[in-house]
Formats: structure tokens, C-alpha cells, sequence
């Protein structure tokens, strides 16, 4: 997967469904869906020209059809985001060149706005993508990819982790294992995550390491 | 060079001149030539934390001050530029991992905003960047590139140039020799342009190459 960056982007996605589904709430709820997955992954900074996700309700479950009001709506609307989430991330961790999936986590954000677009900075940085890339725990890498994005961003409250270690607590360094730091960035799934202690919101974004490889398959391109 | 996005970015300049100028006047030009230099350059993407345009100015030569209404106003604003413009490309041509320095030059743009980001988001592209690295002709990922700037554009207005070959007219693509237009992407400096048609605003963006080895240094990193 090339040219992946939010929103969606070279990707044709198609649900389909037998549940019976009220047309304005399915309409409403894919596009949330949507925001929570398709739009939170990154695997170049480039877009295409192509993108569709499509969701397809065909009432053969006969039920009464969902809709906003109904008790199925969460139930419906939770597993819609799970599909979609698995989808997405299936095309970060299929990224050109890549070897890992990164998920990037940002908590305590001012706004949903503020985290959304920290994730996303955080999972499209080059440096951070290929510091994952050679396991070097570069916490500096993905706070100052957290403080371009725009984001609301207070230095002394800003913690860094990598898994579960943290590795900067308050906008401080903190001593840690190198070696195990590394480790974690070398699992398949990498997870990264910003908690900025300023607010209630919080994003998860998806991306890839950035390998030689990706620069191999884009520099041969054939027509 | 890394960590270069415009605004400047992990740069450090330092400037001086004899010339005795009035100080209102030389911060004004300075911000003027920072904004056509050092805030259209890109290496990585990334920024930095550390940035610093600094302008000195003696004055030895002990000339009138130079201010906005002086007769040299002009000459000096425009030699200053051509200083910050050299410095600027020096950055971008000291990318990491750079083989070749990209000039963008994007004309006809509806304003100066969209000129700039417009140039700045073609000479930022991942792929555009692995294409000139491949000697790839690919007008797609230009054209691409710009479409996803944010700048207005009309596809059937929009030109695209390598050095002065077109390969793109009124948004159709025109038969080209491949050879040559590969041959230009080898030169030491490569210039693409975009003629978008629509008003009289220009701008240039620098930028560089991506190639296996920026991956390599990047994730090689040691503190």
C-alpha cells in the first residue's frame, strides 16, 4: 500500500452487511467510522485521487431496521469502528517497504481536533518512522513530532512512553533500559503514545516504519 | 542537514553587513527574504525545536542608513535575498542522504498562499521526492502533489514541467522522450514546475532527493 494518508486515500474499501439499517444512521455512522480508522492512517504523507469506502445494508437479517434511536445503535456502531479499525491498520502494516505497524496514542489533548492531529504528525513523521525502523527509542523524535503538529502542547506536562515504559515523564528524561526500549520497537506492532495532561480528548493513529525499501520500490517505479 | 521544514527549522544563520541600515527596515527585510529562502526549504518533513535568522548590520561603510525610501531599499533587499536563497539551497542540497537539489517552481497560482504551499507540498512529497531519486519522470505524483496542496486548481488549466519539458498541457499528458526527461533528473540540480494557469502569483520551494541512505542515517541514529 502506497499514497495512504488521511483522509483514506488509494483505497476502495466495500462493507456489506444483512443487518436492516435506517439510511441516514448508516450514512452517520460510517462516516464516524470512517474518522476513527480510515482517516487516522498514514503511510507517506501523499493522497490519491481514488478513495471510496462503501457500506452496504441489505435488511436480509429482517430486523427492525437500526437507527439512531434504537438499542442496537452502539452495538452496531462498535462493531462497524472494529471492522473498519482492522481494515485500516491492515494497510499501514501493508505499507510500502514496511516491516512493523506503529499505532500512535494520544491522551489528555484539549481537543479531539488537537489529538487527532498529534497522532496522525506523531505516525507521519520520517524521523520518527525511521528511528521505529532501526529500534532506536528516540522519545525526542515523537515529542517534537507531537509539538509541530499544532497542537495545544504544555513541555513540563508531557509524558512519552513506548509500550508501557515510559521514557518521559513531565516533559523529563527518565533513565531507562535501552536494550528493552529496543525490544519494543522491534514487536510487530509498535505502539507509541503522547499523554499531554491537558484535557479529556484522545486519537489513535496508524503508520509503518520507513525502510529502504520504501525508497527502492518508489524510486523504480514502471509505468 | 534534517529536521528542515519550513518555517526554518534546525538552522542557525547568522548574517552581516557593513551597511548601515535603519533597524525597522532591517527586520522587515529580513522577514521578506526569510519568507522567499530559509521558510521554502525542506529536507525531511520534521522541524526542530532550534531555529535562528540573525542579521547584523554595523554600520561601517557609513553610508545614509538604507530605509524603506532609500534608493538602495530595493538593491539591498534584493541582494539579502539572493544571500538567504544561496544559504537556503545549501541546506537543501546537504539533505541527509541527498544525491540532487529539487527546485519547485509553481506560477499562475490564485494567490501567494496557494503558490507557496502548493510548491512547498510538491517539493515535500515522499514519492515525488523517491521518483527524482529514480530519475522517474512521473508528472502523476507532481500534478498529485499539488492537487493535494490545499491550492486552487483547475486539472484542465494545469501544466507540469522538468526543466523546460513539458510532459503535462491543459491537464492532458504529452507524448515525451523518457530518456531525456529521465537525463534531467540526473542533473546535480533538478527543476519541476507547475503552471497552474489561474492568476499571477508565483512561488519556489527547495528541497532534495530521497534515497535509501536518508533511511539508513535516520535509523542509525546514536545519541
Amino acid at each position: 500500500a502506497g499514497m495512504i494518508h488521511p483522509n483514506m486515500a488509494t483505497m476502495l474499501a466495500f462493507l456489506t452487511t444483512d443487518a436492516a439499517v435506517d439510511r441516514d444512521f448508516l450514512q452517520t455512522a460510517l462516516k464516524r467510522a470512517a474518522d476513527v480508522s480510515f482517516n487516522m492512517v498514514t503511510v507517506d504523507g501523499d493522497t490519491s485521487t481514488n478513495d471510496t469506502l462503501m457500506l452496504l445494508a441489505n435488511g436480509l437479517a429482517a430486523n427492525p431496521a437500526i437507527d439512531s434511536g434504537s438499542p442496537l445503535a452502539e452495538a452496531f456502531q462498535k462493531a462497524l469502528e472494529q471492522v473498519c479499525i482492522y481494515l485500516a491498520k491492515s494497510i499501514a502494516r501493508d505499507g510500502e517497504g514496511a516491516t512493523r505497524l506503529i499505532e500512535v496514542v494520544v491522551k489528555g489533548a484539549s481537543s479531539e481536533a488537537d489529538a487527532r492531529i498529534a497522532a496522525r504528525t506523531v505516525a507521519g513523521s520520517s524521523l520518527v518512522k525511521s528511528a521505529v525502523h532501526g529500534c532506536d527509542p528516540n522519545w525526542g523524535r515523537i515529542a517534537a513530532a507531537a509539538g509541530r503538529s499544532g497542537c495545544a502542547m504544555v513541555e513540563e506536562r508531557t509524558d512519552v512512553y513506548i509500550a508501557d515504559m515510559c521514557l518521559l515523564k513531565s516533559g523529563r528524561p527518565l533513565p531507562f533500559d535501552k536494550k528493552a526500549a529496543s525490544a519494543l520497537l522491534k514487536c510487530d506492532e509498535v505502539s507509541l503514545r503522547v499523554e499531554l495532561n491537558l484535557g479529556a480528548f484522545s486519537a489513535v493513529a496508524w503508520g509503518c516504519d520507513l525502510s529502504e525499501e520504501y525508497v527502492v520500490i518508489n524510486a523504480e517505479y514502471t509505468t
